[in-house]
C-alpha cells in the first residue's frame, strides 16, 4: 500500500440515456463512496454519448490524468454497447473473443442459451483482466488502469467489491458532518476563517431544506482524523457563540 | 428560431459533494429534459471540484465546443462558492458588485438582513445578465453562452423556466419507449438491423429489473416523429414474430 500519497480517479459514464435526462445516474455516488473507503479521491466525472471516437478520446485523456478510470455502461449485447471495442481501439489492442469470459458464460447459461447475441459480451480487448459478475454472469474487464463496469446499478454494485485488491489507494478519506438550523450567510465569515486556518482540510457548506425548514450542512473532509477534530471544535465554537441550533454534530 | 440545426449543450456540475459521493446529482436530468423540450441536446456532462483553475479551464473548453453551457453550484455566500469569480476570470471580465442584483437582494431581505455574507452573492462578472430566482432571491447569471445556476435542485428548477427565451434551440427532440419482457440478447440482432436501416434515429436499449422480473426498454429518439413511427413499427414487427411480451408501447 502506497500510504501518504494522494491517489485519484475519474469516472466515465457512457450512455445516451443519462445525457437525455431519461435516467438519473446513481453509479457515480456508488463508485465514489467505495473509492473513498479505499483512499482514492474522485477528481472528475464525465458523462458522454455512445459514440466511439468520443469514448476513445475521453478514455485516452483520463487514463493519463488520473490514477484510475472507471467506466460504466455499454458492455451489454446490443448495438449501442460499444465500450469494449472502443477501449480496444483506445489502447490499440486486438478486439477478440476472450477465452476465459467465453468459458464463464458457457457454463453460466443453460445448453443452447449462449446464443450469438450473448456471445457479443465476451468480445473484449485481448488479454483484458476480467471483473467477475456475481449477479448476471457477464464479466466486466480492466486494461491497465481502466476498469469497465456495466451501467445497471445493482449489477455494478455487486461487482465492485471484488475489485478491492486491484486498487491501491492512499489513506482512507474521512469526513464529519455538522448540520445546523441556519442559513449560509450567517456562518460564511466564521467558516472562511476556519478554512483559512486549516488549508489541508476540505470544508464544504451545503444548504438543505428539511421538513419545510432551511438548514446548512458543513462537511469537513481529510485523511487525518485529528485535523477533522480540530476543525470541528473550531466550528462548534463559533456556532455556540452565535447560538445556532445544531441538528447533527 | 434556427430550425433544422442541431443545437447542443454541455452541463458542468461544480461541487466536491458530488465527487465525494455524498450527494447524488439530480440537476443533470432536470436540465437535460428541459433542454430537450427546447430542441437542445446535451452532448456532455462534467463534474468537477470547487477549484478555480479547474473551473476556468473547463468553462473555457466547453463554451467553445458547445452552443450552450449550464453550470450548477458554487454561487452561494460561503468560501467554497467560487463560480462567479472563476467565470469572471474565464472571460477576463471584472468581478464586482452587480448593481441590479444588489437592488434585488436589498429589496428581498428585511432591513438589516442584507449582511456582508449575503452581499457576496451579488459579486459577479461585470455586466452579467441576471437569471431571476423566484425561490430564494439570489439570482444566477449568464455571460455569453454560459449560464450559471445554483446547486440546490428545487431552486434550480424554479429558475430554468425563466430562461426559455434566452435559449434558441432546434426542433424539439422526441422519443418513444417500448418496454418488453425479454433480455437484450434476444433482440440484439433484430434491433441492430433496425438501427442500421435508420441511421438518423438514435435507438437505445436499456435492461431493467421491475418487480423481480427482467425487462428491456427500447428508446427511439429523433426530432422527426415520422422517423420514430417508422422505427417503432419495425421494432413491433420483430417483437410480434418473436412472441415477446410488450409491457409498454
Amino acid at each position: 500500500m502506497t500510504k501518504n500519497i494522494k491517489v485519484n480517479a475519474a469516472i466515465l459514464i457512457i450512455g445516451n440515456e443519462i445525457l437525455s435526462g431519461r435516467t438519473q445516474d446513481t453509479n457515480t455516488s456508488t463508485i465514489a463512496l467505495w473509492l473513498n473507503s479505499l483512499g482514492v479521491k474522485v477528481n472528475e466525472v464525465r458523462v458522454i454519448a455512445d459514440v466511439e471516437n468520443t469514448i476513445i478520446e475521453t478514455v485516452n485523456h483520463l487514463r493519463k490524468t488520473s490514477d484510475y478510470v472507471f467506466t460504466t455502461g455499454g458492455i451489454g449485447p446490443t448495438h449501442d454497447d460499444i465500450t469494449a471495442q472502443s477501449i480496444s481501439k483506445a489502447f490499440n489492442i486486438e478486439y477478440e473473443i476472450h477465452k476465459e469470459a467465453f468459458e464463464i458464460l458457457e457454463a453460466y447459461y443453460k445448453p443452447g442459451e449462449f446464443n450469438k447475441g450473448r456471445q457479443k459480451m465476451v468480445w473484449m480487448p485481448s488479454n483484458a483482466k476480467l471483473i467477475l459478475n456475481p449477479t448476471s454472469g457477464a464479466p466486466g474487464f480492466s486494461v491497465e488502469n481502466v476498469f469497465c463496469l456495466p451501467g445497471v446499478p445493482s449489477i455494478l454494485k455487486s461487482m465492485i467489491g471484488g475489485l478491492k485488491n486491484e486498487i491501491v489507494g492512499g489513506k482512507p478519506i474521512l469526513s464529519h458532518t455538522i448540520s445546523l438550523r441556519t442559513v449560509e450567510s450567517e456562518i460564511a465569515k466564521s467558516l472562511t476563517n476556519v478554512q483559512n486556518n486549516n488549508s489541508e482540510v476540505e470544508i464544504g457548506s451545503y444548504p438543505f431544506f428539511q421538513a419545510g425548514k432551511l438548514g446548512v450542512s458543513i462537511v469537513v473532509r481529510s485523511d487525518d482524523q485529528s485535523k477533522i477534530d480540530k476543525c470541528t471544535l473550531m466550528i462548534l465554537e463559533f456556532i455556540n457563540e452565535k447560538k445556532i441550533e445544531v441538528v447533527e454534530r
